[in-house]
């Protein structure tokens, strides 16, 4: 073949919004074929918030390096094999990356075929049949909906968020929150969380007790160092579970518990430690030690 | 009774640090006893980080009131009783609130009586087998440590995290980072979290895959107003669960979720929409406009 291969290669790592010549384009040679080899023209790309994560440094999948083809899902036609499974016209996704043409391994798990469905677009392999609709599928699993319960899913005309609601809140409105507020009457069970930040904690304010939360994705705060964001991002990365605690739930067993823990300590299994002031007056002064460090253990003013 | 009560009342709410005046001294005269009530002496008073919050605003418990008594938990005995279950010199603990005296009522859940125990101070009740001991022992439970997991207490040298440990950080020490990794050469299993903040991100980032987090408390940021640190604020108040989604982990079910999703799509159960964009140069403006939201539905390039 002589056709050229135009590629889009990352030249700069992005800050905040993408600007010109981040991305930038390369024409090369069509690669040529070995055996054990397939040679897909690539028709369709799938657009995705993670591109931009890739874009900025190692993750969940290494970053793409400088000079490097941008990595991307994509749909291809296989034009031209040396490869047994596959022969041309045959259809595939995965990662093709931004480029005209790909070369397909062999050994690659990052090639799946998929048929020609009747009357229906291709492009559904990238959105409701590819990593849109399968995050939607799997998302709801995590999030185990139950009759009756209420879900908010944030970025929701994203192509995760789009497959079915009863209501819709418009984000730029200027009274989004009211309008949220409104559409849950009988507050939030469950979270689908894309966005983060004010819009994350709008939702949680109208969340019920013991609701749960899905972290899918942070769009935005991808550009932002605000250390409670990067936190709940490394929720995503690493699949953190994350469970908020408090004593009062659990009155009822403070006794039970209170004599397990004297049982500890009178059999030396757990230490403690007191740090005593003494006077009323000096309280202010004591709370704020709590802050300064300056106790070891338990902090207690004796009156 | 002819004795003074002296007070610590909240005078003003406040910011950052308490400062001289937001709680201030007052003397009034010793509450009269009506049928049904009994006066105690506070002798210690439980000083918490969660004073703070009860000072700032109405969480899980309403907020002090300007002008009223600050809320503490504390040690008490009886002085005087016209309430049948207390006698003079039973000892009690339960919100007392920043004073010296204080009426029991004999509805009241909030105070509960404790024994004395031999060759042991009173100010257990406060520390051990207070509402420290006690959220150690149900943090510990929700946290579910297995033999041979690491776990980090932040904020280990207050009154939760002092209970026992392998090895403890100095968060002051200039290379704290450098030590906290090299004390969990196997990752964190199980983060219980008291802190928030860097200390928490730093925490998060030496995680294990599908680790464990319990928020306990944030005392780092108290007094911020950054959006992540309050949604973490929102999982204790709330007692939400918070788990991370990622795609990749549900590779192997891909093909049982989209023939599930395909058949939904053909009996409309589902709908999806797509943005289609057409040239690969255009793809770098495809990708921002995800951060605009310029797109509904899934966005594709067309090449």
């Amino acid at each position: 073949m002589t056709a050229v291969n135009r590629q889009l290669v990352l030249h700069s790592r992005p800050k905040g919004m993408l600007a010109p010549g981040d991305l930038q384009l390369k024409e090369t040679a069509v690669p040529g074929l070995q055996d054990g080899q397939a040679l897909a023209r690539v028709k369709y790309l799938s657009i995705d918030p993670t591109m931009r994560i890739w874009m900025a440094a190692d993750s969940y999948l290494p970053a793409v390096a400088i000079g490097e083809v941008m990595r991307s899902f994509g749909f291809a036609e296989i034009v031209e094999s040396r490869h047994p499974d596959y022969r041309k016209g045959d259809r595939v996704t995965g990662f093709t990356g931004l480029q005209d043409y790909v070369a397909v391994e062999l050994a690659s798990q990052a090639f799946q075929k998929v048929p020609k469905i009747p009357f229906v677009s291709d492009t559904v392999f990238l959105g409701l049949l590819g990593i849109n609709g399968l995050t939607a599928f799997f998302g709801m699993e995590m999030a185990a909906p139950k009759k009756g319960e209420t879900m908010v899913v944030s970025a929701a005309a994203g192509a995760t968020g789009s497959l079915g609601f009863d209501a819709a809140i418009n984000y730029k409105h200027r009274d989004w929150k009211g309008k949220l507020a409104a559409a849950v009457p009988d507050g939030i069970d469950i979270d689908f969380e894309n966005v983060g930040g004010e819009i994350m904690q709008t939702v949680l304010g109208l969340m019920n007790l013991h609701g749960r939360v899905v972290v899918c994705g942070l769009i935005s705060g991808y550009n932002k160092q605000d250390p409670g964001m990067m936190s709940l991002g490394t929720v995503i990365l690493k699949r953190l579970r994350v469970e908020g605690f408090l004593l009062l739930d659990y009155v009822s067993r403070f006794m039970e518990a209170a004599t397990q823990l004297g049982q500890w300590k009178m059999f030396g299994k757990i230490k403690d430690r007191e740090t005593i002031v003494e006077g009323l007056e000096k309280t202010p002064d004591a709370i704020n030690m709590l802050f300064t460090g300056a106790n070891t253990g338990k902090l207690i003013v004796k009156i």
